[in-house]
């Protein structure tokens, strides 16, 4: 049996413990011995970016990601450069808070035409690349599942995502792989294989059932269905021995105060993942 | 602009008006000028198989599928063998009512190895081949939207459901277009083209956002994001001109009047397929 990973490898997704600020969010992982963290945008908009990095630099911990980029496609040219403009300014912030990863969430169709959409994400990514590579920071496509095609991101598998990162090098861009998103998937082993050199992220949770929400309802690892340890000995196999991100989006979770949630991941990461 | 389809292809998948019985269900669409009708087996199964064929028979519909055999997957052998024997039974209903084609909803594995799962949906399709030949009914594989990976059908997308379909004849095992499965995914065109002469049914309905419920959450035609004709135009290019049913698993539309149910269908079938 594949041992447990390292519990230097664990990183606190922000979102998991969505009810703190980015200074308690440091100071519990601080509490919990846990190395690293994944900061979200919308925790840096509230107390600014130069607070956030002194917040990151004095707790010592490492910023596995920043949370989150994309967004690309809508409905006008303006509304397209609105978008590559805050765009920037994420990969800024990733660049000031220490990381090379920006996780891209690339985003909705402004109609019925994905396709078009499609396009219009990979115009995005090409436009930033230069932008993103000159502040030392890799584009993370993170495909989300299918059935957020409609409202969230029209890239819905790891094989449409590494399709489009195979047009960059893998400094600019790469893949981000989340269970939940990914674990359905029949061509997800061959399609972490291919992604080799190109992971820049592992996201775990888990898949429960009956889900309570379509969003806030992602599960705790063990919970659910989703063969995690199998899916981390997959993305080690292509390379992959970074930090290991816990992201649940849910709302029982987050109503249950932050150190116990510290410490229930802790034990699932270890007997889980 | 492609044109409307014929009415002449249009049929009521009896789940769309779950709360009449199979009576109720034929007696509407012969009023609402629906020529062709899809039987699910627990209507079937609340008067007999005789009753039913006796209904379809004096109604003058046609039936273009019964829905569903599948469940494949079990802990036991015992338990699988049981599916198959209610699998046997399925396709005696589909010859008996007059219909060639018989829908496989694969079913969700019974532990979280996926991959053995979809082993068992293999397995059982293989076992129901000669059986299914011999009644002259077709297995037709519906992919379900991954979403439902867990609790519905381990399969999740039309190229997988293509894989399985190709070690058989197309008489033998065809695959079933739903555009509320598959309208999400990257190559869904492609696999259109490459299920050309094994598309055995083409299902209608819409993606709504916000979705009112992972299950009974599916929209009327028009009233979400997907491209309706051209997934139609797409299937026909691939040389499928039979019947297309209206498949909506819905609270709202189950609560609504029958007649009402069908005289919107036929509207929006008209305007947006």
């Amino acid at each position: 049996m594949t041992q447990s990973p390292s519990i230097d490898r664990l990183s606190l997704n922000q979102i998991t413990t969505d009810r703190w600020s980015l200074r308690e969010a440091a100071e519990g992982c601080v509490r919990a011995g846990v190395p690293w963290i994944s900061v979200w945008r919308h925790k840096i908009a509230e107390i600014g970016l130069s607070e956030s990095k002194k917040i990151i630099q004095d707790s010592g911990l490492h910023v596995s990601s920043v949370c989150r980029g994309g967004m690309f496609p809508a409905a006008t040219a303006a509304e397209r450069q609105e978008r590559i403009d805050d765009n920037k300014r994420a990969i800024e912030e990733a660049a000031e808070l220490g990381t090379n990863v920006l996780v891209l969430v690339c985003g909705p169709s402004p109609d019925k035409d994905i396709a078009a959409a499609r396009g219009m994400v990979n115009d995005g990514i090409e436009q930033l690349v230069p932008f993103a590579e000159s502040h030392g920071v890799t584009l993370g496509i993170e495909p989300l599942h299918p059935m957020y095609a409609a409202d969230r991101s029209v890239v819905n598998t790891l094989g449409q995502a590494n399709r489009m990162a195979e047009n960059y090098t893998p400094n600019q861009v790469g893949v981000v792989v989340d269970v939940f998103h990914v674990w359905w998937d029949p061509n997800v082993y061959q399609d972490i294989q291919r992604a080799r050199g190109r992971i820049v992220g592992f996201h775990v949770s888990d898949w429960v059932v009956p889900m309570p929400d379509m969003f806030k309802g992602r599960g705790m690892m063990g919970d659910g269905v989703i063969e995690l340890r199998k899916l981390r000995t997959a993305v080690e196999e292509a390379g992959y021995y970074g930090p290991i991100e816990v992201e649940i989006i849910n709302q029982a979770i987050w109503d249950t105060q932050g150190d116990e949630v510290l410490a229930t991941m802790k034990d699932r990461y270890i007997e889980h993942v």
